[in-house]
């Protein structure tokens, strides 16, 4: 990622992606670099937020660049690139996640039925079941007046809020245990952003859902945009959903 | 701070420290080690999170040994040491202020109108000036949700929420650019928390005030807690207190 490094190139814009935001230089030296890797292997089709799908082939790979790209813009050191790998259109088809942590290098891995690991080695989601001992990641960004009050129960049900910006990284700390739930329910996430982390962080032992506590079924598109809740075990995400619902009683 | 380092040590806890909070194995570690450093220096006496305070002397060293230990307890790269000197009572007497990042090595530092460094490079504040373009970390952890839902004009009035877990390392980001404002209203901050890194970001440009415009003037003590705004300049501090004030109106 040296070429991203360039100070001067960070708030760079080139234009809007498929998706329909603004695309950074960095998104797209990003992306370039990893379509140009992805187009080397026969039969795969790439859906990725800047290029949306390039290519041919049965097998998909859902991709990311540059996650956290605002971070990346502003200097805040937390950024990563996501590529899942899918022959079907639904998580569970998933096969592979791979996430890149940018900044330390750190790898976050996930094959179907096999594990979670960070650089090799298996990691787990904390053990942490109590809501008022969790360290919960929630991203509030852009949210209107109205959802920050929603969730004024969850913040003030928690041990501590915090976001670092880059949604699948902090699904991947969520995998490692170092947060212990992460909740999205501004409706804005896509798959690009959420495919490989979600096996990492599904294989290191972590529940999903909505806020209702429904399956999660996103499109394997860039139109689709969902929310989501996740956490370290069963009983944690019960509580967090009831936090997260505490509003509407 | 390799001694720090022990995973199984993280989250040990030894007892209650001076402020009230339990302390953790890590801070007091890292407490020891700094308080080892500045007795040997004649004069000074040293107000830290833990011990209170220790030693006799006209300088004051205001110290945090460890700010963001939830996040070293739970393994979140993000945290530091803090250190202020002043020989008087008052925030304008705040002479010298580094703040160290413990993950990087990164030290930030200042001296009183000599402005703000990173690693001995000139730093400043950013230029965003338009609160919907501004990066902003809010704490929120441990808020009830009055408080979630009266910053809620702030959080939707922004461009994103940010809050990394540990306070006197944003607003080191906030001095080099990295965020645009940080709010902090929950009344929790101590002047430990505080000092060094108040004199980094108000060397680099950033304005300070507590919520409602007013000067701020914590006492050098454990006992009192506080709030503040910090801005990058003048006139993003202006729409960033109009927003965290647009609930009462």
């Amino acid at each position: 990622m040296s070429g991203l490094a360039k100070q001067g190139d960070r708030g760079r814009t080139v234009g809007t992606g498929a998706s329909g935001d603004t695309t950074l230089y960095a998104d797209k030296v990003a992306e370039d670099a990893l379509l140009g890797s992805l187009k080397e292997i026969d039969g795969v089709r790439v859906l990725s937020e800047e290029a949306g799908i390039v290519g041919e082939g049965h097998v998909l790979a859902i991709v990311d660049p540059l996650d956290g790209s605002s971070n990346f813009e502003k200097g805040i050191p937390f950024y990563c690139t996501s590529v899942a790998i899918t022959e079907g259109d639904q998580l569970g088809d998933i096969t592979v996640g791979v996430v890149r942590d940018l900044v330390t290098g750190d790898a976050y891995s996930a094959v179907r039925g096999g594990g979670a690991r960070k650089n090799g080695h298996a990691i787990r989601t904390s053990s942490v079941d109590v809501a008022s001992s969790a360290v919960v990641g929630v991203d509030l960004s852009r949210s209107g007046s109205d959802l920050v009050s929603r969730l004024g129960p969850l913040i003030s049900g928690v041990k501590r809020q915090v976001h670092l910006g880059a949604n699948a990284l902090e699904l991947c700390f969520l995998a490692e245990g170092r947060t212990d739930a992460f909740v999205d329910i501004r409706g804005q996430i896509r798959i690009t952003d959420f495919a490989a982390a979600y096996l990492v962080a599904k294989e290191a032992g972590a529940v999903f859902s909505d806020e209702r506590g429904s399956e999660l079924k996103p499109s394997f598109d860039l139109e689709h945009r969902f929310s989501f809740v996740a956490s370290g075990g069963e009983s944690l995400h019960r509580q967090i959903l009831d936090l997260c619902l505490a509003r509407g009683r």
